[in-house]
């Protein structure tokens, strides 16, 4: 298959995930696009209720047009499910999330949900995290500094630059460093460090917040899951 | 003495700890004003170089308008010394700060200085911190949900609100949490827990910067330092 058809019988089949009154977190990329389009299928022609919260303007837009009910997050207390992509994943289900610079709200929303599911083609399953950059959100203010600091530690940290080569800016107008660190061989102690340095809004590990990821194989989507 | 007249008299005292070709941070509050008056006067009348980076405008503005040469933190490699004020003090030379809301660069440019130096009246030393609310600077992204998961864990969150009953906003366009704390135990422990969660930016326990204090007393300025 095709990969947008990978991933967009990935979108489908994760709707399954989704039950009558729940409340959703959805995620963004490419992937999850094809949830959302599933998603709004559901709600309009088997008239599924669910509220929504989402991790980007993308997909709050996208999903409102489908007529799914959205919530901003103040609104909602407990998020039962959130469905997003990710950009590794190893065999823990310990992933690496950031390529599109949204990874702090992506895991505001995650912590705050209490089922994630990661929806993934093949290529983003690693034996170990680390070929993928860890993005790491970062003030602007003392941002050299602690560039320098991250060198120092053997980091191989790189400003992320936009098409223009200007630095890519959050949506509360951060940087973003990428850790160009090859392979992660203690990926609880590297979040932790790096959480301790002043400046680091937040690192694109995901540790511990998820236990089912369905993945697009050319045999159909296979759910894999522990038993955490 | 008047409380104004012990914090002139820490203030220039402090100035003594800048030698020729320094760069100094300056820190922010009502004895650190003292603070860059004097630094002010003897760059004038003594000619004294030294170049200062600041963790707010206020100070900037003060710093500038007095002749002294200012530099963004991005222009310096290095800060020699920092002095700035603190909202608590114990015996370990830890401390709280943000009471100004500003504790987020405060503590970029601390860790950024080979040397830090807290100037304040005595009424600051404390046998333990916690009576001062210790401030969390928050993304308002799930900043609800962070409140409830501080309340849950008993950490007695309040957010901080301006004159006119509005959140008060940092630098950075965030929301600031004050735990109610009584007393904080373990530092070391909440300052890591705090740093773990999703939202925070910074948390305003500056824990193990500090060896050299300036105290206002009667007597005169009181300079205390551990061996660290």
């Amino acid at each position: 298959m095709k990969q947008n058809e990978l991933k967009q019988s990935v979108g489908i089949k994760a709707v399954d995930f989704i039950q009558e009154g729940m409340t959703v977190g959805l995620g963004t990329g490419s992937t999850v696009y094809y949830l959302v389009e599933e998603l709004g299928r559901r709600v309009q022609e088997k008239q599924l209720q669910v509220q929504c919260v989402s991790t980007s303007q993308r997909t709050w837009d996208q999903a409102c047009a489908l007529g799914i009910t959205m919530k901003p997050l103040q609104e909602v207390s407990t998020i039962d499910l959130t469905i997003d992509g990710a950009d590794e994943i190893d065999p823990d289900f310990q992933g690496i999330k950031g390529g599109g610079a949204a990874h702090t709200y992506e895991k505001i929303v995650a912590v705050n949900s209490r089922k994630n599911i990661w929806i993934v083609d093949e290529s983003k399953l690693v034996d170990q995290l680390g070929a993928f950059g860890l993005p790491v959100e970062v003030l602007p203010f003392g941002a050299q500094q602690l560039f320098q600091r991250f060198q120092a530690e053997g980091l191989q940290p790189k400003l992320r630059l936009d098409d223009q080569q200007d630095p890519v800016h959050t949506d509360s107008q951060n940087y973003v460093f990428d850790l160009e660190l090859g392979t992660i061989k203690h990926p609880h102690l590297l979040a932790q460090w790096l959480e301790e340095q002043a400046g680091v809004v937040e690192q694109g590990l995901f540790l511990d917040l998820v236990n089912t990821v369905i993945i697009g194989t050319d045999q159909g989507p296979k759910i894999i899951s522990d038993i955490r």
